[in-house]
């Protein structure tokens, strides 16, 4: 019998980390995932692109959707990101995220819903929608996917 | 000794279906998730608007992104397809899906990048990306949230 219990003992001592786990994820998860996002709208709203493009997997396998436009990789990312908001004649703007939801899928993966809008000096507000799918990486939440849409003007 | 190895095989009689659910999961989720997407590809491609939304979540939750427009709920997506394909003048066409990227997230969770393509009566090939976030629940993997995305044209 004392070697019953002692086995039951082990058992649950087992067992309680990864119950715990999926309790205590939820919000910590949510508020690491929202850390992320707040700093990048920071960076972008300081004219940093690269403390922006932090959020952001650096790996090859990066994917970046932009309305029917396919990007693979963090670098086509970044580059694609300064042709469009630092080339000639273009601004960065001040962005807005709006209407923020993260759901958590599981101990390292979960996905944000949200809406973007920037507003430029010639006061047009080109505003869309965004999907990201975050993991977590030894160095943090990063997202490995974008998919991020603009309301036609 | 005797009862610290009997603890021991205890033990990993305890863990070894939690170490073979990581193995096993990934090539039957992918399995499960593309089995959705194709029964969706067939219903559509027969005319059949319910079969094709019987790979959505049924719930108030489900979310659909398409561009800028916010869609929520099973019952708002489906209205948003009849009036866009199956109204006065309209008509579903031929839908492709290529470029299937499975990535399991976790037992229960997994995402999906695509593009697909329509091809109309008239000859003409709307197509753009998807990025589809799904849940496995007791009636079978679902899409809990669909942002597609259009090529302006």
């Amino acid at each position: 019998m004392h070697h019953r219990r002692a086995m039951f003992i082990f058992a649950i001592t087992l067992l309680l980390p990864v119950l715990a786990l999926g309790q205590k994820s939820d919000s910590a998860v949510k508020a690491a995932v929202e850390k992320v996002l707040h700093l990048q709208q920071d960076a972008w709203n300081h004219g940093d692109l690269e403390g922006f493009m932090s959020g952001y997997w650096n790996s090859p396998e990066l994917t970046f959707f932009s309305g029917a436009k396919m990007s693979s990789g963090w670098r086509a990312t970044i580059e694609r990101y300064r042709k469009t908001y630092q080339g000639e004649g273009r601004e960065m703007g001040h962005l807005e995220f709006s209407d923020l939801n993260v759901q958590v899928l599981s101990a390292d993966a979960a996905f944000v819903r949200g809406a973007w809008e920037l507003t430029l000096s010639d006061g047009k507000k080109p505003h869309g929608l965004f999907t990201l799918v975050f993991r977590k990486f030894p160095e943090g939440w990063r997202i490995v996917h974008d998919h991020t849409s603009k309301a036609e003007e």
